[in-house]
């Protein structure tokens, strides 16, 4: 147990203090502080030095430099128990600090204000972490708050122990001081790297505040809980239950996808993470049902996302069939009656969804790779490598079907007509599985459809016997990355069976 | 440009200051310094001012108060075009400091020494810290040096500008300090929540040492590069190209397999992250077969794992297939003699890979899931829901197989034969599609032994098709969570069918 005899508070927001003051004061508790946190102190009506006072060196620079004064930080470094520094504390008639109170100058909020550089550069804090830090390392000794979110605990804590804190409680504040202060130089030192366009700089941070408890992970044996970046997510749940780690991983899916599509057109529909249905069909309706119509059978249970508002008449349609999500760009008033009435269906606007990652990471343990993220579809010219061209309907469905590609796992097979996906094949470890997997999907549930159909490969076909799958299934234009060594054989098939083929030069492996 | 009269240096490794002192003499730049590195300054016979005369404020508590001084702070923090910066200066007669160099105390190497408690709360760096978050704010007039492996780029750029440094340099300067204090405190913040057991803190960071450029990332199109935490992966590379982004997540898929393996037994074949051949045989050179012959045609270019020292008997197997990867627990030297005659083959030896992570991560754009690793098989006790109970040796073969799908992406099936799995079915968004992709390999590749074979499934059978399509390929042992609303459906499948059946109750979903 540390009895408190001193405390310095630099509080950027002052709102709360009226709430801990009366516990500092019943303890008799002297109070140190400068500036507005002073001003705020005293006008409550509590007692209260100055840190100029205190120090006998006067504020400057605009407050940059206050409470950087070994008077303070000696009396927050000091070990109690080691005579040494007791003794030279003593000669100095440096008095302990035993809690420190700060909360840091909001960088974060400013930088999402959108602020001009310089104003930025004034919000980066330097004395309040490092009263914060030197307080953090000296736990055993001294109480640090680093955030107006724990009065609460610190009160009930003083409360308890009659004016003392314990260790456990000391050093859980310590652990929250340095994730705070580690934070706040990680949105620093991003936001400087993209400043600068440095994408991967020798040390690397990334940062997240706890959004949400999840009632469990992946699976029901694994606790889990969502982080959001400084920028957040940006969805609205409008009904139902709470969102699981695999609905938050789905909705991410459907909205990478649903970013590329043009603007108020598509549906896309996704089960563990993979496109199961995908349509650009102009029409809300028919491009909800040729979406569904790709495997009607997988959607059950899935993730539905409608790039526009969903009308009424779309909703009567939805509360038909069983799904776990549904996102849009809104619901008209009608449609969110008809749909509210399911109360476990989870309805969500993504009108306000943050699109713009550059980078995306993948972990492995400890370790983690970083690349950039997927965000053009072709990265080279196309090219007709047969002898027969595409028409241009043909090619606006292959681009289609190339750009689900994509987003589907490896080896990813796109069975296409017009603007909607018939047939799916992906996360096999062969390409001719694919290949077949999407072709008896097509067979199965659009038997109408397949007879000029069009495909897309992720990759390249490394041997003609998944090319010759799709053409013996009516594909008859195909769109790949190319540069198999198997190449000539492959358009050789292809010519054979005068089926049009596209080659992109661009591969999009998902793993 | 901003030229430079007055340096601050304080540095923990002082092994390359010998490089960087001729240059600050050439420009005259006067020099501070305290402790060893003022030491080593005189030693090295360059001159220098000790803090401590500087400030007139001696050094105190065995070093936890140096340079945590107004004279020091405002001399590096004040705006040097501002005019009332400028006259506060002079009335205190506080000169400037143009160039911060520190190198911190090496937090992060003691800790991975397994240091005890009170010697890490020592290598907590204050002073140091605070200096160089002090500079990286005011990099418009400050140059900060936080790392030793900037002095040649200072060196370079002082003589570039004779003695000056440009603004361009001191803002990249300036990120790197950000980078370095964020990167830094996170080490810190991570290990005080490990020591208090925090799993999910309210601010989370998470940070990496870029250790490798590579050729790109999942694709050509895309930048990549692997980061490793503050332990390192433990990968030892014998022979062949550089490990692609690709590669990194294969072994890392594989690595994770083998990690749950008994000790010097059992192979896996990773394609695209996913297993597409897995075998626990205690002989090396069947355990290879069994777990190539899964699926002989994916394996084609994989990942090959082994959880033994690779023989020569296996090498002169292994070096008539391709593979990209081999990893292995060593390799005898005639093996390795056998394999480095392929230039392009990597060979791994994983014996120092790092297992231990307990949390995972999953990136959506800025924000991220995190979770508890999926570390256990099975948290509940199995239960035998059929007339008909599996044998012991079935049972070990159902574990078995359990133990692979729950590494498969969902939805998973596995199907297998003692310890080897002869059918792998995974990544579908519907189950019936696994289970016939599982036996169909199964009756392709191992026709003889599909007979009697077991199968396991990550998640419950929502209807018994599946169950029906694994019973009609000859399997005769099924494991499951179980859960299903149709659970009762299911199991009169199965008892119709004399199939034994096993409940685990626990999930393993991967997506």
């Amino acid at each position: 147990m540390q009895k408190i005899q001193r405390a310095i508070i630099s509080v950027s927001d002052k709102s709360d203090l009226k709430l801990l003051l009366p516990v500092l004061r019943k303890f008799n508790i002297e109070i140190i502080s400068s500036g507005g946190s002073f001003k705020k102190i005293k006008d409550l009506k509590y007692n209260c030095i100055e840190v100029s006072n205190y120090t006998g060196f006067s504020e400057m620079l605009d407050g940059r430099v206050k409470t950087l004064h070994p008077k303070i930080h000696a009396g927050i470094l000091n070990i109690r128990k080691n005579k040494k520094h007791k003794k030279e504390l003593k000669i100095k008639k440096i008095p302990n600090i035993d809690l420190v109170i700060v909360d840091l100058y909001p960088f974060e909020k400013i930088l999402n204000g959108n602020s001009k550089f310089d104003k930025l550069i004034e919000h980066i804090d330097v004395g309040g972490v490092t009263l914060i830090r030197a307080a953090a390392k000296n736990f055993k000794d001294v109480t640090v708050i680093s955030n107006i979110g724990e009065y609460e605990k610190l009160s009930k804590e003083l409360k308890k122990n009659k004016g003392c804190t314990s260790l456990i409680f000391r050093k859980l504040m310590a652990a929250k001081a340095f994730s705070q202060t580690a934070y706040y130089d990680s949105v620093i030192s991003n936001w400087l790297n993209k400043e600068l366009s440095i994408k991967f700089p020798s040390l690397k941070t990334i940062h997240g505040k706890l959004s949400e408890n999840l009632r469990y992970g992946e699976n029901p044996h694994q606790k889990a809980n969502l982080y959001e970046g400084s920028e957040n997510l940006g969805l609205e749940k409008l009904n139902g239950k709470n969102l699981s780690y695999n609905n938050y991983n789905d909705i991410y899916s459907a909205l990478s996808i649903l970013g590329t599509f043009e603007k108020n057109k598509g549906t896309i529909i996704i089960k563990h993470a993979n496109p199961c249905g995908a349509s650009l069909d102009g029409d809300q309706i028919s491009s909800f049902k040729n979406a569904l119509n790709c495997d009607p059978v997988s959607a059950f249970g899935g993730v539905v996302s409608i790039n526009s508002v969903v009308s009424a008449k779309l909703a009567n349609i939805l509360k038909t069939k069983f799904f776990e999500v549904i996102i849009s760009q809104g619901f008209e008033n009608k449609a969110l009656k008809i749909l509210k009435k399911k109360k476990n269906l989870i309805l969500i606007d993504c009108k306000k969804f943050n699109f713009n990652s550059s980078i995306s990471c993948n972990f492995l343990g400890n370790s983690f790779l970083l690349q950039d993220s997927n965000s053009l579809l072709f990265s080279k010219k196309l090219r007709i490598v047969t002898k027969r061209k595409p028409t241009n309907e043909q090619l606006r469905s292959l681009k289609f079907a190339f750009s689900i590609c994509k987003f589907s796992k490896s080896n990813a097979i796109v069975v296409a007509k017009k603007k909607s996906t018939i047939g799916i094949g992906s996360g096999q470890p062969s390409r001719l599985d694919s290949c077949k997997i999407a072709t008896s999907k097509a067979l199965k549930f659009s038997p109408d459809k397949i007879i000029n159909s069009v495909a897309a490969s992720d990759a390249f076909f490394p041997f003609s016997d998944g090319i010759q799958d799709l053409i013996e299934a009516g594909i008859t234009a195909i769109i790949q990355p190319g540069g198999s060594v198997n190449d000539s054989k492959v358009i050789s098939t292809a010519n054979e069976a005068n089926v049009s083929m596209v080659f992109t030069g661009t591969r999009h492996f998902k793993h």
